[in-house]
C-alpha cells in the first residue's frame, strides 16, 4: 500500500469538504464496509468526528461490539463500489470480495483500511451519549494515512438517491482562518 | 426573494454534499452571519442537523441566547463573501452591511434568511447536550426555502485555509437508498 502517515492535525481537511467515505470494520466471521455521509468534524487534534450509522445497518452492530472502524475516503475512480457498498448487507455478502476491495490491515485498530481509497482513518468510539437516540457516535482518529502520489485526488459528494458531485475546479482564496 | 417552499423531507439533499453555509443569527444590535463547515445531517424528517460552533465565535452566544438560527447554502458566486465572514467577528463588525448581504425576514425563527443564497434552513436547537462538551448543537430544520429558478447550483465544499473544490460534473449511479 503506497501510503504514508498524515498528521492527524490535518485530517479535518480530508473530511470538512464533505466526501461519501467507506466505514470498515471487524466482524467475527469476515470484515464488513458501508458508505456514508452523514459525519462532520468536531475538534482539530487530537480529530474527533461526528458520525450517525443507522441501527439497521450491519456496521453499527460491528461498530458498537468492536469500539472501532476506519474512515476510508474513495476518490470518483471508487464511485460504483461505493454506490454497491450502499446497496448490499454485510450480512448476507462479503462485499470486500464481491465489490474486488482490499481489506489491509490497520496499525491501531481491528477494522481493516480498504486498500484502494485514497486516504484511511484509524478510529476508535470516544463518546456515544447520543447513540440511542440519534445512532450519533463521536470518534477519535488515532491514525492517519493518505496515497501522497495522488496530485489531484476528486472526492464525491452525495447529493442523494446516487446522485453525486464529483470535485471540479479548486478554488484559491486568501484567508486567516483554518 | 424569488423563493418557494423546499419539502422537509428533501433537506437532506441539500446538506448531505458537504457545503459551506452562512450560519445567520439574531441579535439584541444586529444580526450576524459567519462561515460553517463542520455539520452533517442526522435524521430525514424532521430534518435534524448535528453542528459545531466554537465558543470563540459571537454566534455562539446568539445561537445559545435565541435557541434559532438560519442554515444558508451559498453557491460559488459567493465564495468571497463566505470568506470574508469568516474572517471577522460580528462583535465588531455589520457583516451584511460589510459584504453586501441582505437580511431577509424568515417565517418560523427570529433568524434572519441571507437572501443571496440559494436556499435557506431555518431552524431551532433540539439538543444541547453535547454543548459544554464539543459545542455541539442538533438543530431541527423548521422550514426550509430554495430557489428553484436555479437549474445548477454550484457549492463549494472547503478543504481548509481558504481551498475550495467547487461542485463539478455531476455522476447519476443506479441506487437502491436515498
Amino acid at each position: 500500500m503506497n501510503k504514508t502517515r498524515l498528521p492527524l492535525s490535518q485530517v479535518y481537511r480530508l473530511l470538512e469538504p464533505g466526501p461519501v467515505v467507506l466505514v470498515s470494520t471487524a466482524g467475527p466471521r469476515r470484515p464488513d464496509v458501508m458508505a456514508m455521509s452523514w459525519h462532520t468534524m468536531m475538534e482539530f487534534e487530537p480529530p474527533l468526528v461526528g458520525c450517525v450509522i443507522s441501527g439497521r445497518n450491519h456496521t453499527f452492530d460491528l461498530l458498537v461490539a468492536s469500539g472501532e472502524c476506519v474512515l476510508n475516503v474513495p476518490t470518483v475512480e471508487l464511485a460504483r463500489q461505493v454506490v454497491g457498498c450502499g446497496n448490499v448487507s454485510g450480512r448476507r455478502v462479503d462485499k470486500f470480495e464481491r465489490f474486488g476491495l482490499t481489506a489491509a490491515p490497520a496499525s491501531k485498530v481491528g477494522a481493516p483500511l480498504v486498500a484502494e481509497c485514497y486516504a484511511n482513518l484509524e478510529c476508535r468510539i470516544a463518546d456515544r451519549r447520543l447513540a440511542d437516540d440519534y445512532n450519533f457516535f463521536v470518534l477519535e482518529v488515532v491514525q492517519a494515512w493518505i496515497d501522497r502520489s495522488r496530485k489531484h485526488p476528486r472526492i464525491i459528494h452525495h447529493q442523494g438517491k446516487g446522485v453525486f458531485a464529483v470535485d471540479g475546479r479548486i478554488l484559491k482564496l486568501p484567508s486567516r482562518k483554518k
